[in-house]
């Protein structure tokens, strides 16, 4: 990158930085906790999150979606089947959701009614890493279909994760997905996190996410 | 985006795409044909080019491969072990090629001894759209896994291919994956192009991207 566009780039990082800064705090005083879902396209969020949407309301809690992509409403569209709100940003060709645009989707909710806010961002694997959007928790999905060394070749984002999901754990067989060599490229790229193996379809590790959600949120 | 930076943008894909054409008359003059190959990432583009390099070299031809990622040389090592040159570029966190990356890993090779050059770009369903490497087809993979709406939702990068692929088309049924509604999107965003599914593990569909490419370089 030249050095003017360096500059520019980096005084769009601090404002986004400072108006995630302000997201945050609203966050915090409304008493709801933000997860910021990031992966390559295909990795299975919007199914992750029609199956955690449901499961959360079933459990007495007060889940609402956010949804990010290039062009349609289809995510929200799916996620509203849940029966929790759901809001589909159309980014018209970023490649990243910024912290102002989740600011202005959020005006027709009232905050201090809910518990969990899913922000699901547009499926990219690098421009997102730099865009904090006032979350809490920023959970990073790798797919079994993906390839074990995905976290290798963009580390960026995998070491900006709060928390990894490998995701259609019940395709691993006919993926050939090797599950520890993707556990040793995760843990190389980002140890200490807490890592879960899940399918959204065969319900597998989704207990264990559901817990994780629960025990972050008594957290904050 | 602000003015500045639209202004800053237009400039850069100016620029970029006097080096693509510059690029695009040397390999015209040079003989060589080719292929720039985008999809998210994940897609199987590196085990198709694999394959790929086998199989044009079995027949006689002389192909080369340089591959983008933002970390790692790990895909030249597998591409280098089909026997044909192969390189990589490594992007440092740049979420697509540009025609300058290129024009820089050209260096050590003589163009005029490669009969196919395929550019594996960086895992990225939309920046890679803009950037033109002086390609004399883009190729835009869309993979089983991923799901049949990907070209709904990120349309600019679909309507930009030369010709489409559906890959990893022996996961299409653990993948539940509806062959005809993919087409339908993909027919929907880009009419009127070549689209084949394929397997670069069974096989499937890979002479006719063979002879694709075969009859693609004839014409040139």
């Amino acid at each position: 990158m030249t050095p003017r566009i360096l500059e520019l780039r980096q005084g769009l990082l601090r404002k986004n930085d400072q108006e995630a800064a302000v997201l945050r705090e609203r966050f915090r005083a409304a008493g709801v906790f933000v997860v910021n879902l990031v992966s390559g396209p295909g990795a299975g969020k919007t199914r992750l999150l029609e199956w955690t949407l449901r499961a959360l309301t079933q459990r007495g809690h007060q889940p609402a979606a956010l949804v990010g992509d290039c062009e349609t409403d289809r995510d929200a569209q799916r996620l509203a089947a849940s029966g929790a709100p759901a809001r589909q940003v159309v980014t018209h060709g970023v490649c990243h959701l910024e912290a102002a645009m989740v600011a202005r989707h959020l005006d027709p909710w009232r905050l201090d009614d809910l518990d969990f806010l899913f922000i699901e961002n547009v499926g990219n694997l690098v421009c997102t890493t730099a865009y904090d959007l006032g979350e809490a928790l920023r959970v990073v999905c790798l797919s079994v279909t993906e390839g074990e060394d995905k976290p290798l070749k963009y580390p960026a984002l995998f070491h900006s994760a709060d928390a990894l999901l490998v995701t259609k754990i019940d395709l691993a067989d006919p993926c050939e997905f090797n599950r520890d060599e993707a556990a040793r490229s995760l843990r190389s790229v980002r140890p200490g996190v807490p890592l879960l193996e899940t399918s959204a379809k065969t319900g597998e590790g989704m207990d264990d996410w559901l817990a994780l959600l629960e025990e972050r949120r008594a957290l904050k």
